[in-house]
């Protein structure tokens, strides 16, 4: 075979070396069928002048090929294709096969109706209140990273444990202290990845399939999808203006006991209502009598626009109760998979041996450039930047509201995190409305899909994190657009 | 309260912000009881000028701390600890609570006889036959992730499904064509965070509780332990110096099916054995015939010692039984979590459901600097560089085996893999001379830890990737000296 002839090209401008550039164009050519079994390569010099390559690059790639088993060499004569290619038992004159791993397995995957199957495609982003990873000290973070594998190689590349960087722990320690009043040692503190972890490993450690949790509704509908599937019955609490009704829980407890209960008391999700002092008290009462464990979800805790400081259930007398949740993904970009749990040493250690049987640890390096981003203040920084940003966009998104759409909606101005809770008269069709949005690529999800038996709420979830205004006017201009007539 | 009596502290040198040192001593003051409720706190020129930091630093500090909620101000007559501090109802002249999280949990933690106690503490370093992350380009890595968060901040820093980076699984199905002869599409590649979290993504999407799954005895006790947690009831099929005896399973599925069989075919986990071929196409003929997948874990592919190459059973025909687990666990460094399964898309896109509700998604920037090593070539180069220490490294484990310890251990030298198996005369009490090793900070664990009933194997696993030859000396010493006399 001539090397013209021969279905491979060199790019001298490509950062993988030519070498291997050779390697690669050759065992394409005999995957695919151009270069049979038993045909003959072209010398090494004849096909390094075609590639205008040097010699000891064709040699090479010719000596890595042979390794590999895809081509044999023969004193005097020449290379070869390999008679018996690098898979097992093909016959020497099939074409190339279709890549099996298109087709079916050739074993069973038995049903699992409770793996949904709209979950992977479809990203509500509109009704998921993120935040917006353009304001994220990119920099900062990506230099601590380095400086963690350079400098920290032994701690950050060997086994570590389940529980975290120590450094992270002790930092979060100290921030949990500082910015919530909570008194936390660092080994009351699991370092997760992020809040779909640590819930996972929350309802995997407490509950025992039949046992019943409580949960917020309207509430959050990936919290409730973890609770039932680690084996939960599920017992919705209505929520008003003041959080979850506590007498209303009271009543439930009456019927039987119930191992956990899931809040976000800062910003209801997805209501933003606030939890009143007093059901505070009430629920906290509740949960020791009781005996059931609270899961606080304050991973929106950074996000509040007043002076008035209000510190979670978890700070308080009570807090042996509390499941603490909080999450640098909500607090950064979501693809900052980084979290914490925040419990008793006891349940934090059976969260732990949790983990580590389904994920070993965590990205240690990330942990400890993380834990310097907290104890030298960036972090800081970057809750006094955003937070002012996203009061502004929030503000800008009421406006927008009211001047677009008046009458039709209404909204009580949310006291912080990152989204609106927008109420619509109860006669406007808000599926249908919904619907048409997602033709428009916006995705929102109306109230019933907050709701355990997907009653219908005349309401929808609006975030605002993620958008400037000129992204958000265009979103509004469509979601307009979309209304009925 | 004078400035000298406050228990602050202010170290100039930090890299903390200096307002933020106050902040933290002044809180640390308050719930230390040092400052109670009511307090007056110096004003801020006479605090700044004992510091000796500006005023400016001290009223910010103040602001911080009256937005928080710690201290109270009145005009004109200075700063004070706020009456109700941020935490709930504790009674203003209380002193500090003990941190409450030290206690137990006010909530029952159910029984969990599954998680066993000594798998935190208990780290057979010895035994796992781990990497060396000295020799990992921790550097380039570290470059690839920064500029990853830089110029990608887009596809890394926001939701990107549970598949892992487009980049990565690209470059994989590449590399596992070149380098295995595997022809995989990307969309028959999910990226998970390590060989473990790898095998608990197979085994919850394949396995109903009851399912019979097979293993290799010995065998490795990590996989056992997930695919029990899994539901599986496991049947051991024994193996000889060519790998799993193909026989045997043949038999065990004569009394009824299996779901699964788990399978190290490169260097058998623990014995380093290389499956012989007649076994393995028997193996995948009985596969096909009683449609059970084949989990073929080859996380120690790249490091085979001879030049014959051998391909993958995910490279020939009967594929599509195969469910192929690679790990950069293994190749680069314990800590980098990064790991790889390739199956069908069908039992690619179940295991991915699974995946996102136990995690979401993985580090997709990491993932993406992951694929620039991959598709420049650095992986490459890493694994010509090291191979030839890790044989070397062998080598030299080898002959001081033969030095120190003679005839008293044998061993078949590996073709490849980061451990050998060592075996002893049936007379030596292996169990007694592992605690006693223990006592030396030597963990080593005996052939019984990997079978399934215990049962007495006279052979130990011992791993030498990890170690310089001066540390192997002097790990060697330290067997010596346990021995028996």
């Amino acid at each position: 075979m001539r090397p013209k002839e021969l279905p491979i090209a060199i790019d001298p401008d490509s950062p993988v070396p030519m070498a291997h550039q050779i390697v690669t164009g050759l065992i394409r050519a005999i995957q695919g069928g151009a270069l049979p079994p038993r045909a003959a390569l072209p010398g090494t010099r004849v096909l390094a002048d075609s590639l205008r390559v040097s010699r000891n690059t064709v040699l090479t790639a010719y000596a890595e090929l042979s390794s590999k088993g895809w081509i044999a060499a023969t004193h005097g004569s020449g290379s070869f294709v390999a008679d018996l290619l690098p898979w097992v038992a093909r016959p020497a004159n099939a074409s190339r096969p279709e890549p099996e791993r298109s087709g079916p397995p050739a074993f069973d995957l038995p049903a699992r109706p409770d793996l949904a199957t709209d979950q992977l495609t479809r990203v509500c982003k509109l009704s998921l209140g993120l935040p917006d990873p353009r304001l994220m000290p990119v920099d900062e973070l990506g230099r601590a990273y380095l400086r963690a594998l350079r400098r920290r190689s032994r701690d950050v590349l060997e086994y570590g444990g389940p529980f975290g960087n120590r450094e992270l722990r002790a930092a979060l320690s100290s921030f949990l202290g500082e910015r919530r009043g909570m008194a936390v040692p660092p080994d009351s503190i699991l370092i997760t990845r992020g809040n779909q972890m640590s819930l996972n490993l929350v309802a995997q450690g407490l509950i025992k399939p039949g046992d019943r949790a409580a949960v917020e509704q309207p509430g959050s509908p990936q919290a409730c999808e973890i609770l039932r599937h680690a084996g939960a019955r599920l017992v919705g609490i209505p929520v008003d203006e003041q959080g979850l009704d506590a007498a209303a829980l009271a009543a439930v407890l009456q019927e039987g006991p119930i191992r956990l209960l899931y809040l976000t008391p800062r910003f209801q999700i997805p209501t933003t209502a606030q939890l009143s002092a007093e059901r505070r008290e009430h629920i906290l009462r509740l949960a020791q009598e009781h005996r059931f464990g609270i899961i606080e979800d304050d991973s929106e805790a950074e996000y509040g626009f007043e002076e008035r400081f209000v510190p979670p259930l978890a700070a308080g007398p009570g807090s042996a109760s509390v499941i603490y949740l909080f999450s640098f993904s909500r607090l950064l970009a979501p693809g900052i998979r980084l979290g914490l749990v925040s419990a008793s040493p006891d349940a934090v250690d059976r969260m732990a041996r949790i983990r580590r049987r389904a994920d070993m640890q965590g990205d240690l390096a990330l942990e400890r450039a993380m834990a310097e981003l907290v104890a030298d203040g960036e972090i800081h920084r970057h809750i006094h930047r955003v937070r002012r940003v996203y009061q502004e966009r929030r503000d800008f998104l009421i406006r927008q509201m009211e001047l677009r759409f008046g009458s039709r909606f209404s909204l009580t101005v949310p006291t912080g995190g990152l989204s609106l809770w927008v109420r619509t008269d109860p006669s406007f069709d808000l599926p249908a409305w919904c619907e048409r949005c997602a033709g428009a690529r916006l995705q929102l999800q109306p109230g019933r899909d907050f709701m355990l038996d997907r009653s219908p709420r005349p309401a929808f979830r609006l975030g605002f994190g993620s958008y400037e205004p000129a992204e958000m006017e265009d979103i509004l201009r469509r979601m307009e657009k979309a209304l009925p007539d």
